[in-house]
């Protein structure tokens, strides 16, 4: 049910490439439905919008009830189980306060002559949240994007989520971005909902960004749209890896494992272990545990294809793998799992020790589950406060600041050939008075020439 | 030679929709002989590499002189201006130390039974970046994309460039590299040097992030590439905006204006003024400056089609419509320009005062000019230290930590269904040793049961 490879073999490597090839191929025909939609959007409007939305989700949605009301959401309070609204409220207030300090302040250093430098730092303004519909529908991924930007300090978040048939929207999330701070919800989905977003309609303001997982219609517009608007990252088929050596817990890594197997058939779950007795245990916890659980079929499949458990000979070993995989969830269940994290290069989020399951991190102890997919935690970094907020530099010099330096950015300007960024500086420095104007050239590259005026 | 409209009329709104409408259409067969390039490469290796480079560059490239020596430099270093040298040198420092003062620390919170979290922040390891050939081969660029990933602590920086007919580089550009500490560079250019970079061939390295300016083709390369590498923003038409009033100098005003605009023809320069007076001095001083400037064909154009003055009743209205146009380069030429400061919202860099010009930004304060375009400051920030770091998350719980929120995680996964997250808890809290499985079912959503067991 789950492949065993060693390695230092051609057959480990042969592995590691076969990670690379998860993505879906993107047939040609998706990308001209998007297209179509994006530029009916743009042109049309709320038209266009309740036209996909009638067509696609629910005919029950028109111009009227495409935003959520305040009596819905009231409603959903009273529709939602208590214990989980009260896990979300936990999830929410250690989301919150992990993100918290994240948060920069803007800042600026003084130099000589009176110079300041700085970076202004200052949240987006709109941001638009995609949730998927039907069983991707997650409230914990409502709060996982939402509370972020509302503790950057955006003002106006906007959540956008496809409809059941009959209108509404699953209480579960109604709620979930209540309790994260959503400003407005609107009853859309699909790539005309990250249309409206990204060129606003007559109900939908245009947003500055759009974050939020969606299927391959929604990621497609996304990559679509951007530049327009700023995106997330497009997420891939996710991954975990678990580090352990002869001290790991077979039961724990079994249902770690498949933990991540369920999400969907293209997940992959990997185990790189130095101990082979824990390869025998693992494999029989797998069997013995996967018979219960509602996603038997999906896991089955993901660990086959995708699963792996990889024995190599010591622990350097394994981490110098799990560099190379950079995946996005990382296991380390080692004996002492603090003295190999200073090895960790690459990980989208690292649990540490054998009661930091994935899971934790995934609804509640406050880092963010929206993580670099595939092997880009090389480049890429778990959704933050960063990615709503923008930095603008500034600078002031004096008179007396810019005179100092003004005859080498002459040079450097003169040098480029770029002599009206020279002339720009001449202005002020030779000619501020015309009477000052020099006779001879002092800039021989330059072609304002104190002669010819 | 510049349009001057009222800002609150219809043409001065239509001026602000003509100004997003400056991209460059892009062919269809720039985008297939692209995808051409980066398949032929990534399947190749070397042998399309340097088939490409003898076919768009220089005949005199091969594998053997591939990378610059060492000899090369220490003959560029003799070639090159020694006012330059000096110039370039100050550059570098300023840039340093504005950048030094990006950097972050790695963070940490402890929190009860002994909850760690945090996270860690690690500098990219491999990083490219593109440099253009001929005209468009700018020193500073090479300090202002380099220095930043020093800063981060990038081990690795490889530039490409290509060389000219005869084989060489630019002395400058070589200096410049040397000055900013790159590591290694290879006379390469086009589409199929950001395929080496993001492919890697047998003479070079694959790297994780592709960064600097290019040509169409190399910018349909660099989004081509984006998921295998992450790339640095895909730069559009660059644009000023200078906010006047009446204590403006129409003589730098006038300069600075023409200093974005011999960029090149789609350069947008915009002066917003509550001043009539400042206006016709404005246009007197650019029709005298423009006729010593050596591009002032391309200065004229750009003047022309994408240059305006924008006459407003108050300084409230200029920033506002600054802020709604979020320029790449905001000068702010009003009596005390930091009354003002707090108000701006969207710009890549301000300049503050009429001492601050742009081409003090663009080439020795020490901020980055790598600025966000067209209008992405509402989003987008300048280049920094920022874009060559990448962070994981990471969290270590403790046994009896994770035990107070078990249930609510058990909950939350119930919920949406997971119930593979859900057993991943429930079999350390629950099921940690056999004997005290319980013999009921604690959580009825789900879907192991100990009586299935």
């Amino acid at each position: 049910m789950i492949n065993v490879v060693y390695g230092n073999t051609e057959e480990g490597k042969r592995y590691l490439g076969k990670l690379k090839d998860r993505e879906e191929s993107i047939q040609q025909d998706v990308t001209n439905t998007v297209k179509n939609i994006l530029d009916d959007i743009k042109e049309n409007g709320d038209e266009a919008l309740i036209k996909y939305t009638n067509k696609f989700d629910s005919e029950n949605v028109n111009k009227n009830n495409i935003l959520v009301s305040k009596e819905e959401i009231n409603k959903a309070y009273e529709m939602v189980d208590k214990e989980f609204l009260d896990a979300l409220k936990l999830a929410a207030e250690n989301i919150e306060f992990f993100h918290e300090k994240q948060k920069r302040n803007s800042w600026m250093i003084t130099k000589e002559k009176g110079v300041m430098l700085g970076q202004n730092i200052r949240p987006l303004e709109n941001v638009g949240i995609y949730v998927p519909g039907g069983t991707a529908s997650y409230p914990s991924s409502v709060l996982m994007n939402a509370i972020p930007a509302k503790v950057a300090g955006v003002k106006n978040i906007v959540m956008v989520t496809p409809p059941s048939k009959n209108g509404g929207i699953n209480p579960n999330i109604l709620v979930a971005a209540d309790v994260a701070g959503v400003n407005k919800i609107y009853k859309v989905g699909g790539a005309q909902a990250v249309g409206a977003l990204a060129f606003g309609t007559e109900s939908i303001d245009k947003v500055d960004k759009i974050v939020g997982p969606g299927n391959i219609y929604v990621a497609m517009a996304k990559k679509n749209v951007y530049g327009y608007v700023d995106i997330d990252m497009i997420a891939g088929p996710s991954e975990i890896l678990i580090i352990a050596d002869e001290s790991g817990n077979a039961k724990y890594i079994a249902a770690d494992l498949m933990s991540q197997a369920e999400h969907d058939r293209l997940a992959s779950s990997i185990l790189v272990t130095t101990s082979l007795e824990l390869v025998g245990k693992v494999k029989e916890e797998l069997a013995l545990q996967v018979e219960n659980l509602s996603r038997k079929d999906i896991i089955l499949d993901s660990l086959k294809n995708y699963g792996v458990i990889i024995v190599v000979d010591n622990l350097k070993e394994a981490i110098d793998m799990s560099n190379k995989i950079a995946p996005e969830h990382l296991e380390v269940c080692v004996e002492n799992p603090f003295l190999v994290f200073g090895e960790i290069k690459n990980a989208g989020s690292i649990f540490l020790g054998s009661y930091s399951p994935e899971p934790l991190g995934d609804y509640i102890a406050g880092p963010n589950h929206v993580l670099p997919t595939s092997g880009t935690a090389r480049f890429f970094s778990p959704l933050s406060v960063d990615d709503f907020v923008k930095k603008s530099s500034f600078m002031y010099y004096s008179k007396e600041a810019l005179f100092d330096v003004g005859d080498k950015i002459i040079k450097l300007a003169d040098t480029e050939g770029l002599t009206a960024h020279a002339n720009s500086i001449a202005v002020r420095m030779k000619w501020g008075d015309r009477a000052q104007r020099p006779t001879v050239n002092l800039y021989p590259g330059l072609c304002f020439q104190a002669s010819v005026r």
